[in-house]
């Protein structure tokens, strides 16, 4: 339930209540101003008007979405995440860009540096890959978390790296920035909880057939275990159409963005499987509202050795950024 | 095939070339400048190296699609449709508003005065409605498509209705600017074959787990019986999600605009099936190339007599004219 | 509405009551034994509890299906068609089997002896063909019609064929003892509403997306519109699997019988899509209770005009014969 | 590649040939009677010819699919796998039955009478739960593990329950027969690759939107690091319907058994979350070939603590497995 303050609760009364709150076996979440959010799907034990009752408490309001820390009624205004000097959720475009799968220092600081240079903001790359195939490349593991973390730091770019393991977390929350949770492990429940006893912002993509009620309650599992930063991205679900490898969902944007007060950006590379739709799908993706993209690409895409249909060249690239800002500026 | 021509051939030799190649039994179809396509499924029961020795044939190229009159190969150059003064396919937005069902003349009205006011080119309403149910609202019927009729005339709009069998086109074509095919008879040939009997352009709609393939497939039914004016609409598809009545597919605009060569335009009110989420998602259309949008309005959305989920307020509508003109006119 | 009458109302105060309420406007379908169900989705306009002081009824039960007439609320009992001898529905297996396309009188007259031989109660081939492309052989037509009535008759089977637009029909009822609905005109309700003026038993395919309630209302108008002979058939969906054609959905078997009284049978041959798995699928559908199953078979199957990879040899036919009518047996 | 020997090879020659591949760093798997698979994905890097040259061997054959341990190619007989005294894959069906969650020691040991007195094999229950909310019961963790373990034994049953992260493996192999990696963990490969350093038979479930390819590439992980005891299991996939949790796709088992030597069983609990339709169900997935069954049931469904909507009765568990052994009685 949401417990409204009176609107005269002063810093030291609001303690005073969380502490008793607590005492009483409650978890309690600061949400905007002056709202108490009291989770922990207890609603339907106790008596919630006996709440109104305690000190200080004007209203109590029911909690009515299953997923209750991630959701708008929760905490009405977005959440910004603060990484550096950059801003995830806020007025400006977040932009991930980089290989899909790290192969050498060279190819990842052309990367980085083209990222740069046209105004990305971090900069992705794989070290350890899920693969569908136990014959494939399965990434450099730990030396290409270092290589990420030593040219993000050289470029001033945030580092984004997926983690698939509970077991990898130690050594990658020494490296990296932001860690990326791919869509196969949107729902390893064991690895969220984990996620949620880091401070380290994660970024969640969709299971490629989960709907947005099942991303905000894994969203939900990361931020009831502590980890309050979580970015929502879209990457495509498995349709009829076979034209393309996923059918980018942008109707996800709008729709996750009246449902959560979480970032909520877009992957065109995996949206859509196609190099020549990466483009104008990620200025879809900022026209229906995204806080960012995340754009697969590499000095020579046709040598990737991972997703190389859907990886864009550096000269796309600069197209790319230089439409999505026009577009982004044409936004009310 | 596609015969490609000599540089130098006049107007009366390859008058006289294609009529050469009918007599033989071919169907030939003028594609741009200097290409002729021989068309017919033929490519595999003849020698095709015998027709680069025809006069005036410079070279034999292969036809590969599927799909012959509507593949962008048969045809490079976009396929500009043009009604009244209105391009449908070039570089201007074609947007079609109006209300899911005629339900009345003053709604009608207010809709086209409405659409007029904020730039729209079309006016939609349903007189003949495909209903799940046979104990809803059939639709008006003729009477129907005579007031759309009139009342398009009136605002100087283009007049779009759908029809659901061969037998209702004789009436049909006397009333409407554009015949819409739903998504439930994207494969209903024999409608299909009739459409191609008339001049009247059609607007085809994707069904809704049908792939881009079988829509370019429908709509070479209608081209090849001799009707080459058709728009394609993206309205959305069945996915595993289920907040949104549809996943509006926009991969399937720059997808299909480079398999073909017709307009495409897309369908953000059945594509999302959510009031709310109809604005930006006809933002992100526009991002993604569409040629037009159709749009469901009502003067008092909660009170359309059908789809008024997805209905949006004249408004929102207004809103949205203005915020997708905005993103059009940020396109290169 | 449902009309329970008093158990001991006569014949001919039962028909008073129906020329009343037909009087009154209403249509009234006899339903089981003392039903009667009074329908067109007025539920909601008249006092139904008035309804219970008419003469002999003795209670009024709501009707909560949104189709009615297929409902087994209405009407609890199994409907059993019979044609010639053969009853659908009941307790014998009704199985239908032929070629996809008629090719010629040879390969037609082939299948009808071996259907004939192992069982078989039906004979079905395409004399219209809905096909993906309008390259691709469209049928027979007329002739098609003529040659499969004519071996029907000969071999003493029921003539099963497609018809695909109304203007068909009337030529197809001349000829046919069941008219087959195609998946892609599963919601031509122009179509179905014509197929409700004749009374030739219609075999009604499920639309490749779509839901059992689709399916149900598809029945439905065919029934509102005069004719209750319709036989449901399960052929498969479309899903993210690609190693098959379809996903023969066998839960819709159950499913279906538990909320309509109409015979339910499958297609393993379209819902498989693959040859080798047609013969399982085939003994799987009677195991879910199948009232009856459809297959696709050839006199050479790799010669196929249409639908070759899913077409099974005679020899394989006569094994599926003989293992589904064990299946039969051993079902309580 | 697969090396076929020649057919006087004795054994020692044949663990002579072994060494001398693996010295030479390829990973060596015996295969049926006289076939040795070589494998590693390296096919595309070695000049198979040259294995020709080597001493015993007859034959060099390709391997073709992309999973090569579990592929019928490499191991053309069926893998049987025994535990205590029962064989899976073989003659006789596998019946897996239990709770969806151990609530108490009074409820499991309910189910394991019941099992046990109707034929079934194996007890399931699940101590650790795969929860879409947080806020949901989450299992009893390892004293489920050891209630489950203990009342296994004394019933003489397999005991059979879920592990979902590589941290539970060491605790859970003390007390399991056979582990279960559920739905949403088919692809959480560090999670498989641990599942390959153990000799539990694992039983692996399909993704919900996982196509047979990507599920015996999951296995391949397992079988690659180590452990070649795998169990597939179709336990439906998310389709379009929603009358339906799932829609059990029964075409896995005739197509999977084509495909892999592995045993392959189905879940129509899960396959169709309707109680009603699981008894149907399981008969049809026993008559597409299935090597066995999984079930939920409980002493009082309506009171299950998860899943109670699929949950069935000991009566219509005890009517289960008397039909599903009739139609077991059947097959050929």
């Amino acid at each position: 339930m949401l417990l409204e303050l009176e609107n005269n609760t002063n810093y030291l009364d609001k303690q005073a209540l969380i502490e008793r709150l607590e005492t009483m076996g409650f978890r309690v979440v600061e949400s905007d101003a002056n709202i108490l959010a009291v989770i922990g799907g207890i609603d339907s034990w106790v008596v919630t008007e006996d709440f109104a009752k305690l000190p200080n408490v004007a209203k109590v309001h029911p909690l009515t979405s299953n997923f209750k820390l991630a959701s708008r009624q929760t905490k009405p205004s977005d959440t910004i995440i603060k990484i550096k000097d950059v801003e995830i959720g806020g007025k400006d475009l977040f932009i991930i860009a980089g290989p899909c799968s790290i192969e050498s220092r060279e190819q990842l600081e052309a990367c980085a540096k083209v990222a740069k240079e046209h105004g990305a903001q971090a900069l992705r790359g794989g070290a350890y890959k899920p693969r569908t195939s136990p014959y494939e490349f399965q990434g450099m593991g730990v030396p290409g978390l270092q290589l990420i973390a030593e040219i993000s730091a050289k470029y001033g770019l945030i580092s984004v790296s997926e983690v698939m393991d509970a077991s990898q977390l130690p050594e990658a929350v020494k490296y990296l920035d932001v860690i990326q949770i791919g869509a196969r492990n949107m729902q390893n429940y064991a690895l969220l909880t984990e996620l949620g006893k880091i401070k380290t912002p994660v970024l969640l993509k969709r299971g490629f057939a989960s709907t947005y009620h099942e991303l905000l309650m894994a969203a939900e599992y990361i931020m009831l275990a502590g980890n309050p930063n979580v970015i929502l991205c879209e990457r495509g679900i498995r349709t009829i159409e076979t034209f393309t490898r996923n059918t980018l969902d942008l109707n996800a944007i709008p729709a996750l963005q009246q449902l959560t007060h979480l970032p909520v950006i877009a992957d065109p590379s995996h949206g859509t499987g196609v190099r020549s739709l990466v483009l104008p799908m990620a200025r879809a993706s900022v026209a229906a509202g995204a806080h960012g993209i995340l754009v697969e690409m590499h000095p020579d895409p046709d040598k990737s050795i991972s997703d190389a249909k859907q990886t864009i060249s550096f000269a796309t690239f600069a197209d790319l950024m230089r439409q999505v800002q026009k577009i982004k500026a044409a936004l009310d």
